[in-house]
């Protein structure tokens, strides 16, 4: 984790009763903002699948698109944007999951991934996994494999491995 | 426009009617689906700005963070997420601006860039420019220095650039 000298659990700050009482909430806009802990954060995500053959890197919006795309870059993939409701012009796939109020719903374009095709799941946070095990429901539905899941934190007391039973999951800082 | 052999323009799809009736959208997932044409974009972004000693690049969520992370990642800079109002967790600056009804609030973290530094301002579309001048205003609020503004599509007819006078700006694809 400390390889280019970089410990990338520096660069994330912690922000105590935020969004809401008792919760604290791990900031990572000063590893974006520092180049060379961005660069190598990116490096690491795409290492882990580097031999994995992946055709398209899909991510959800918001936080989920700046790992994501830099990552498919990266591996010289596409990119697939999943998103909230009503977003997407297209033809779209839905897929709703549970939230602890209520529940949200994510689209992705229908032709959005060849068929079989491997796809790598980014983002940037793991906590209790819900929104990333409807993101992989979504890109089966659609026709896409999963090749893995790659987070840039993981909160390991939430057990959010455990809603991705089945995945290869990798992450870079854990809690 | 045409290096590498790709006409990026070949990669966007027109979609008549959305979001509302009369309006012809121009959907660019088709080109970030395709990893050739995507990789394209994202050289092509960061060239045009390649020696102006960028050291951060900033984008409006949620489809500015898909280029702006890979460009910065691309130009060696570190990323600043620019926000809609309530979502980012540390000291904020806000600028509001007009919208075709009512106001749209847009956020950024008060110690996002050092104090002088260049900032490279990336999105996917130049519309009517309202959110791009207001994201730059944002930016001089917080110390940085305008480098530049990069879009991946220019829709000229809205006259957006009006609205960015004085800066440099960079277009891929115009209609």
């Amino acid at each position: 984790m400390a390889s280019n000298g970089i410990e990338l659990k520096d660069y994330i700050r912690s922000i105590p009763d935020w969004p809401k009482e008792a919760v604290l909430f791990r900031d990572i806009t000063p590893l974006l903002g520092d180049a060379k802990a961005f660069a190598a954060a990116i490096e690491r995500l795409a290492a882990d699948f580097a031999d994995a053959g992946v055709d398209y890197v899909a991510a959800v919006e918001a936080r989920g698109f700046i790992f994501g795309s830099a990552v498919a870059e990266k591996l010289g993939a596409g990119f697939v944007p999943i998103r909230k409701a009503g977003k997407l012009p297209f033809k779209t796939e839905t897929v709703s999951y549970d939230l602890e109020y209520g529940t949200d719903t994510l689209e992705v374009h229908r032709d959005a991934v060849r068929n079989g095709a491997k796809v790598l799941m980014v983002d940037d946070l793991l906590a209790t996994g819900g929104t990333m095990a409807a993101a992989c429901e979504l890109i089966k539905k659609i026709g896409g494999r999963v090749a893995g899941i790659a987070f840039l934190v993981e909160l390991r007391e939430l057990a959010g491995r455990d809603k991705l039973a089945g995945y290869k999951i990798a992450t870079l800082i854990s809690y």
